[in-house]
């Protein structure tokens, strides 16, 4: 049995964090932390959990890493990066579920996120934690900076294309479709029922935060510089992100050729689905399952790949713990079998 | 381990069964029928198992009940009273998830059906499967009749009122509000999204069927005749049912001591939490809970309750592993302990 | 032509009332104020009315009563006493839209709405503004208080019933259904998208304020005490709230002798439908339109009524519409004429 | 006063012209047909106009052209070229909702639309109404083909660019976004409320028909052949159709410069809104507005440009009346002044 704690209970990642980690076979949830409800119970602010994990939050200065394996840390972006300067020099590993120690340097960091960066050692430190691209690192990593969740969509739906370098790389358009979970815990106009419900709309374009991950990690994978096109639109539900990328091959290339590559690249992914049909958010709810559908349209030279994911669980916790599983040197799929929620 | 079979594999409590029995650790799915898609993988009726569960669907007369201790009947009522009369020679334990076995007698059954029963033989071998009233008849019954779902909600809300003579039983007011899955799965004019998003309505007032479903249950508990007003209305949602009952009680009663009769009559109940909350739909669902809420209103001398339920798991799959459970002596949440998914 | 002006630009109640008079062809709005928004563009606030109404919001001081001959006040409750207390010296006409000057006296509205009451002497002046029972009144009126949005479909379903002293007063039960505009424009937890969709709960049973409402104007048409319970709940739609009441005839009654009572009761109201379906909330969105639906159970002895409306327009600003067009003389349905926006 | 006819009463294209034309000033609805539902009421089909729309549906063949200026015709493909071929014959203008005629040639219509086209003669008289494009040849068609939904967004949020031949006409993407009344008004399994809600996904890839009909407009008005790849995708809302397009401008181009330019090119069209925040589907609502945010991001060089439309109002039946009304030598907007419905 592996101990864990879970730095920040209060949000959207902290309670699936639990959720998942409640069934988990092979660790025991310690210790989880909030500062503003300290003293509360976890089921006063998730009530959901009733009965269940009616645990007492306690404030982060009560981790004991002597006596964890594994911290997540779910917390805001720029708060999270001073708790890993800190628990970096301790005997622990960390999962960063913040946009911290994603990106290649600070002054990258600096221009996308408009944030003075105070931990900037750690890029270097940082393994970026989809394991689909880098399990080998992951294993061995004492920080993993875990994705976006529209660059873990965007990522795993373009990296077969880019690594073969079959498309013009300079031409990646990526129009997004995220639930509202994406948009936190706490209510703001955006997120307000009646400016959702039965709308839609784009938002961010141009300067989304995720643009310059997603460029990046193509990049990597592609070996040369990838221009991204980045553009998020927030629908009416709750989780699950749709991505519906546009590229251009350098060369035609056969549906069914497409098809192959794709199953071949991800043939060891217990998560990729290469499906038949067109993705749906509600075939991956709840789930780590990534659904991912290319196609080429030869009337237009076009090659599309279509990807589905569960933007709290493949996009954020349940990602998080599939990194978790690899550290400790278990199974990937441990404790994320859950079948799709749907209806 | 266990072998079950399924038979009616293309509704919603078909493919919820599959859902949880997948992670189930005692049982084995041996078969699945379906005799309009027979042939198919269980995974073309209901994507989301792609990858998960791509059995083969078998026509139901390929079961063996030799090589099964217990089959589902996930069928529509007048259908699956064929399949138990012919079953219920064999060996094996029975539990139907249709509402051909649930009430008191063919006559009952005739007047609100509005059908002809053709096995009224099997109202005397069938128990009402509610697991917190009835777990020593449960545990060796022959045929377990599963539960309406709004029955679960209503008796269980009323249960302990009923059952310590503390109401007037000629007065029972049950207003009911359904997510659309208890519509079931096949498209109609008032499933159409365009007809349920952003509306709500009553329907089937005065005689629905669970009507009569839930008056029976009540008066076996109460030991003389109950009378209930039962009015469900369509919510715009999946999932879910929230039952607001009014009552009159025979004398004035603390809000304290009502909430401690509920948390007693319940002490043994593991899916019931009497919360301290309104209850939510969210924060049930996908899960076995029912979660209940008592009041009294000095004011106007009402007894109000308020309970929720997952309508497709405590009102229907997830109540029939519960019987199962009891029915193999296990325990009776084994591959029921998940946490609510919200948001 | 007849001037108005609004006070309180920024709320739900604000831009309905500017989205009807629009096209109200006998009265143009002089002004629009907001405290909080003042010089910006009222399509500003609420950007569907970009190109259409981009007036420039005024401080509620450069109101000049002697340019208007009528002044909606859709601010909240507390804040529009303090104006009533002001603009009722002047020779103007005021409808007030918050619940200040609703109920019978200082001490019922310091009980209810646990707040001081600054302006008691507006009560005797306050006529309540629902023009199917008080249109005399309200022709005169100097002050109209125009009811809240649950008491609205409440008593228009429950007064021919009290009014002809058909049912048991002491036992009425009203269970409520509301869309989330209910809640105002401002976000709260309550109101964030992730708490709202795909959920369903009750709230503030048993001390709503509306309740007392409620009881207060069924009492006066009853002229004797009539006991309410009325129970809230939050529906995961926009618009529009569906009543279901539930009371005990002091006789037996035909369902065709209810229906016709219902019909002969509001033969004269514009806006009144008595349907021969059960009401659903699209059927009257955003219109004026009440549906009521009356109906006998034989089999328990129970009345059933349900009632459908627009919170936003019969809830609130259509009524006071309304409730202009006979302070004004002119006919009731005066642009108000709207076909309901389905689907 | 006009007379007009509308032949098919049971669509939702159908009961939007009933809802709009029911308040224009200058028309009057002088027969509804309908061969499935003759002899009922239309407020039997359409329960929301009870007491507001009453009229008997008749058979179509009590048309009289000779009482009638205009008819439309409120068919589906297929079934309405027929009507046209009978009617043109007439003394009576014709707006046919279908997508009959709206494409180029009998060879063009039967590759996209998989079925033979019985009336050829008809392309040539038809005019494509759009009428911020075709104003003067609306004016004197016998004929208008009223555009498709998805046609009518992108079309208006592309012509800008490529009537002033500013990008490459080989690339031109556009992701749209539609309402789940782009189904129609009967129930299929992909309307189905649990397969739309808190779902979302692409469909009909490659292959949809209004892909050639936005391509041949695009052509018509670049004067060179255009290449769209067009992807539409479901949303669990009702109402409205966002479109996201991207496309390479042919030389860089300021973002100022790009908004004069279609604040220019649409200085007359009263329905179209440059606006200055991304657009909304619930600020157009019911109306016939449509709002368009053209971009340009240096970074990457590429045009952005998003278009929101109602898509039972401009997208169908409201364009319609906007046809009506120019054919009638009328203000484009009589009876379309309509605020949006938000929230």
């Amino acid at each position: 049995m592996f101990n864990i704690g879970i730095i920040g209970a209060t949000g959207y990642t902290g309670s699936e964090l639990v959720r998942i980690l409640f069934n988990h076979p092979d660790v025991s949830i310690k210790i989880i932390t909030s500062e503003s409800h300290k003293g509360k119970k976890f089921s006063d602010i998730h009530p959901q959990f009733k009965g269940i994990v009616d645990y007492n939050l306690k404030p982060a200065n009560e981790i004991n890493p002597a006596e964890l394996d594994i911290v997540f840390l779910a917390l805001p972006h720029g708060i999270s990066m001073e708790f890993v300067k800190n628990l970096i020099k301790e005997d622990i590993r960390i999962i960063d579920l913040s946009g911290d120690f994603r990106l290649s340097s600070k002054a990258v960091y600096e221009q996308w996120y408009k944030k003075e960066h105070t931990f900037p050692e750690g890029f270097d430190q940082a393994v970026f934690g989809i394991p689909e691209l880098y399990e080998d690192k992951i294993k061995d990593a004492k920080l993993v900076a875990n994705p976006g969740c529209f660059p873990t969509g965007a990522i795993l739906a373009l990296a077969p294309l880019i690594s073969n370098n079959l498309i013009d790389k300079k031409k990646v358009i990526i129009d997004s479709k995220t639930g509202v979970t994406g948009a936190g815990v706490n209510p703001k106009l955006v997120t307000h029922f009646p400016n959702v419900n039965d709308n839609f709309k784009p938002y961010g374009i141009k300067t989304h935060r995720h643009t310059i991950e997603v460029q990046e990690q193509l990049s990597i994978i592609g070996k040369e510089d990838v221009t991204v096109q980045f553009t998020p639109h927030l629908l009416p539900v709750d989780r699950g992100i749709l991505t519906s990328s546009y590229t251009t091959p350098l060369k035609e290339i056969a549906e069914d050729e497409l098809k192959t590559l794709y199953t071949s690249f991800y043939s060891d992914s217990v998560f990729i689905r290469i499906i038949e049909d067109l993705p749906e958010l509600k075939n991956v709810r709840a789930t780590n399952f990534v659904d991912i559908y290319p196609a080429y349209d030869i009337r237009t030279n076009n090659i599309l790949v279509f990807s589905a994911i569960d933007n709290l669980v493949k996009g954020a916790a349940g990602q998080a713990v599939q990194n978790m599983n690899i550290m400790l040197n278990l199974k990937q799929e441990t404790g994320l079998k859950q079948v799709p929620v749907r209806p």
